[in-house]
């Protein structure tokens, strides 16, 4: 807890020095994993936070959980939101003309209210600041995360176990799933914003990973119903198939992301050659990640080779693909950086993403390869670490 | 496909009619829930209703899949939201100046674009509107309902195939999770509102069903981590524990909800006398129930029983107990009816929702029963119908 509570200031103390730099005289915050990040624990709550001072936690639910694992000093129980700006006049704070809100994903209405509760503020979007900073992990946060890397590595290797011809995606996928539960995971997979519509991972054999739907991936799968288009269906494996699994492992919070190609027997040659291509892309862009670093300039890498394979049109999906190969994870797996065309923000040491060249075939599935990396000083350190190759089946379950 | 065509036109026009009564010209829809309520599909999409006139079904991704699968006339591809007007104008639908907008999920960003986009426009919130026209199911959402609780009574009933002295919870859950995906569950559980923070269900045993959580429920499980203080701990099962089991079945979208407590042994006395006064509760309310009734006359009478069973201080919860004994459930497992205290609204036919009279014992876990029921013009028929006692596993796996 000593170790968190002085992680947790130094969290606190960057975005106070953001908060003065900008003219925000407060933050006020809500959402569960920006409460994580400044305070260490998951509560339903409003976190004050001023620019000046001593941030107080005020909890709905749970008081005493909060007590015990907040890295905080002040932690207080609310009962309305109304109570708010008195709570904050009695830890002598000023009543903020400038408060900062988390635009990107407070929902109107809780906006309505503050507006009626603080009527002499002006309120700014402070998720900007703290999505930046949040994507620079300290230490720590590292540490966890390379612990997450080793269980998504332990979960990848019990997909030839779980694997068998004819049997349906959704049943193999549950099998995968529930061992990841009992690694370690913590079942929820977190994602920033609104119609957070998204579970654990993808399991999918052959044409199944070229299934577009709503979902912002270069794949989705076709899931169980068009009410939900996401992941498994119902689809038995064939011999020769690519089984395409892509999950995110949660432990103790932070997220790692990776994927790789099985197959019973063998894949076709076009699909073998463009997961190669895959793996060429991946270990040019490695070579190109340092403190430095401009997004935009690894996404035109990687498209370019892609291109001079002949394999633009298939590249991050094939009707909508997606424009970007790498996403940031920690607490939430859409963190940033993005790895996309006109992202000019250089990369910086410590930042966490996951970078994922795919190729997507029309009735045929999905190869390729995503990791989750991490910047160092020097260039680039990996956290998954399970082997990249297309990982052949001999003797199915 | 015919009869969606017909269902989802019938949903349109009973929501038309209400914007027209409230004077607003135009709802914009964009949370996923509303869109497959009011379109068949989930798409990332802006659903444009008029008051009078033709929806326009505006969608990003996925535009092909949206068109093969959205129960809707008018499908067109969006590229920003900055088209939005342009494409409602093209479509010979007037600039609204009162549109309606889902102010209780929709984030304060989108919100301000949405004001830079349609200038002239005041803005209304119509998610109340859409929350009390979803709370009556109609006949083929009662089916859909009825389907998702027989595979939620099959799930129920591989768990004692499951249990076993000296097994972690969260080893128990993850197998009983993937058996379900293997039934056909899709996985997501849909929750309204931000802090989306919930997976599955909960598999608890001995005190861990009394781990106070920031978690809105009766029983909340402690995790793994205090940043997702929720579900299957790493406690391991002893003899005479209570296993409380509590899940939520996401089947082709909808959501049933059902609690067992099971048991290798048996319970103390007093936690077994508790959950037969769980089940006299759940007897009563059923009793009750038929449209007309008030939740919170429904929310009194067992609360009252608790009292006079002298467990009143261990009903809903201990520390923070909820002021609610039931919550619809449909497409969202936060839906309403909500069965608590102030709610006057009345029950009317076609309601849907869990109720669940829980004891919970510091130290020594939950009992009590949850079951999903619709209302009917006679009274209640359930739609879980796993045996309510305690389930006694004598020779455990």
């Amino acid at each position: 807890m000593e170790r968190l509570k002085e992680e947790v200031g130094r969290r606190i103390k960057t975005l106070q020095a953001v908060l003065r730099d900008e003219g925000v005289e407060a933050a006020l915050l809500v959402q569960s994993a920006d409460l994580i990040y400044y305070t260490g624990t998951c509560q339903n709550a409003h976190l004050y936070i001023p620019a000046d001072g001593t941030p107080v936690f005020m909890v709905r639910r749970d008081i005493g959980q909060a007590r015990a694992t907040a890295a905080l000093d002040c932690v207080v129980p609310l009962k309305s939101y109304r109570e708010i700006p008195a709570i904050v006049s009695d830890h002598g704070l000023p009543a903020p003309e400038v408060l900062g809100l988390e635009f990107d994903v407070l929902p109107v209405s809780q906006y309505m209210q503050y507006q009626k509760y603080f009527p002499g503020a002006r309120f700014r979007d402070v998720s900007g600041f703290i999505r930046r900073q949040r994507a620079v992990k300290s230490k720590s946060e590292v540490e966890i995360l390379a612990e997450s890397g080793r269980l998504l590595d332990e979960m990848l290797s019990l997909v030839p176990g779980v694997v068998g011809v004819g049997k349906a995606e959704v049943e193999m996928s549950g099998v995968l799933e529930g061992e990841a539960r009992r690694l370690g995971h913590q079942g929820l997979v977190r994602f920033r914003g609104m119609n957070y519509d998204f579970f654990m991972g993808h399991f999918l054999t052959g044409p199944s990973g070229a299934e577009p739907s709503c979902f912002e991936g270069p794949v989705s799968g076709p899931g169980l119903d068009p009410t939900f288009a996401f992941g498994a269906g119902r689809r038995r494996l064939e011999a020769g198939d690519p089984v395409y699994v892509d999950y995110g492992m949660a432990h103790r919070g932070y997220i790692t992301d990776a994927t790789r190609v099985f197959v019973v027997g063998s894949l076709s040659g076009r699909l073998e050659r463009a997961h190669a291509v895959a793996l060429e892309i991946q270990a040019a862009v490695f070579e190109r990640i340092k403190p430095g670093a401009l997004p935009s300039a690894l996404y035109h890498l990687a498209l370019e080779m892609a291109r001079q394979a002949g394999l633009e049109q298939y590249f991050q999906g094939w009707r909508q693909p997606v424009r970007f190969i790498g996403h940031g994870v920690g607490l939430e797996l859409n963190e940033l950086p993005v790895i996309a065309p006109g992202v000019e923000d250089p990369l910086a040491a410590g930042m966490v993403f996951a970078l994922e060249p795919k190729f997507v075939f029309p009735g045929e599935g999905a190869v390729g390869i995503e990791n989750t990396v991490v910047v160092t000083e020097n260039g680039v350190k990996r956290l998954t670490n399970f082997p990249d190759e297309v990982c052949r089946i001999s003797s199915p379950a």
